[in-house]
């Protein structure tokens, strides 16, 4: 996988994965979107390599996702705190979250998202914003440009 | 990364990665999407080595996102298409196609969905079933079983 070639290709869904398409990732940004933002609160929720996590931390870094920030001189400690766009993420993992339980669910009990000021569940769905129909039932077809 | 352990898990969003969490399969899904079925048209239009290929279509299949069918004895040829779970993947990918084009577009020219009813621009966005309220605007947290 060509990661340069995927960002600067037509496809919009290719620009996403290229900053984001593996499933580690993913995974640290869910992690980091429940406030984990040290190496090892990452490492012990995943159980994760220590040379994949740092590749995946610096990788989602340098994408824009994830912003290092030091917290600590001596010892030097950096966290990792997710940036604008990566917390414009979260929606779509909410997204996926569903598919999730639906597709591979198994009927266990699984995580869910709830609204901080509610308590509430919210249960993600993918609608089109101009006419408000659900995209699930929206027959479609992606479109290159010329 | 554990597939099996990833898939068995208690989070809703592993759950789904543990099917489609890799850069390829995405992309396959995507070309599905567009109308491709054969093992030359996705490998044509993803300049991906054929046995890469081959194991993620295997993968897809296993994971009930594509199934596979065969369409020709002599010479033995098979197409995959997608199933119910891989056609409800869609949504997410145009929610991570909005997303790609937001934080990695750099101003190019990218692929869009269109409806095929209206032939307009369909613009993905993720909200609250219940509530209605978009989801990149609702503070929210995961909440992972007991």
């Amino acid at each position: 996988m060509d990661i340069d070639k995927l960002s600067s290709g037509t496809c919009s869904i290719a620009r996403s994965l290229a900053l984001v398409g593996d499933t580690w990732s993913v995974l640290i940004l869910r992690d980091a979107s429940r406030g984990m933002t040290q190496f090892d609160q990452f490492r012990t929720s995943l159980g994760i390599a220590p040379n994949i996590l740092s590749r995946r931390l610096k990788g989602l870094t340098e994408a824009g996702v994830l912003e290092k920030r030091r917290y600590s001189e001596r010892p030097p400690r950096d966290e990792y705190v997710l940036t604008q766009a990566g917390r414009e993420f979260l929606p779509i993992m909410a997204a996926m979250g569903e598919w999730g339980r639906r597709h591979n669910g198994g009927g266990a009990k699984l995580s869910h998202l709830v609204a901080d000021e509610t308590g509430e569940r919210v249960s993600a769905v993918v609608i089109d914003e101009v006419t408000g129909r659900r995209l699930d039932q929206l027959p479609m077809r992606l479109v290159m440009p010329d």
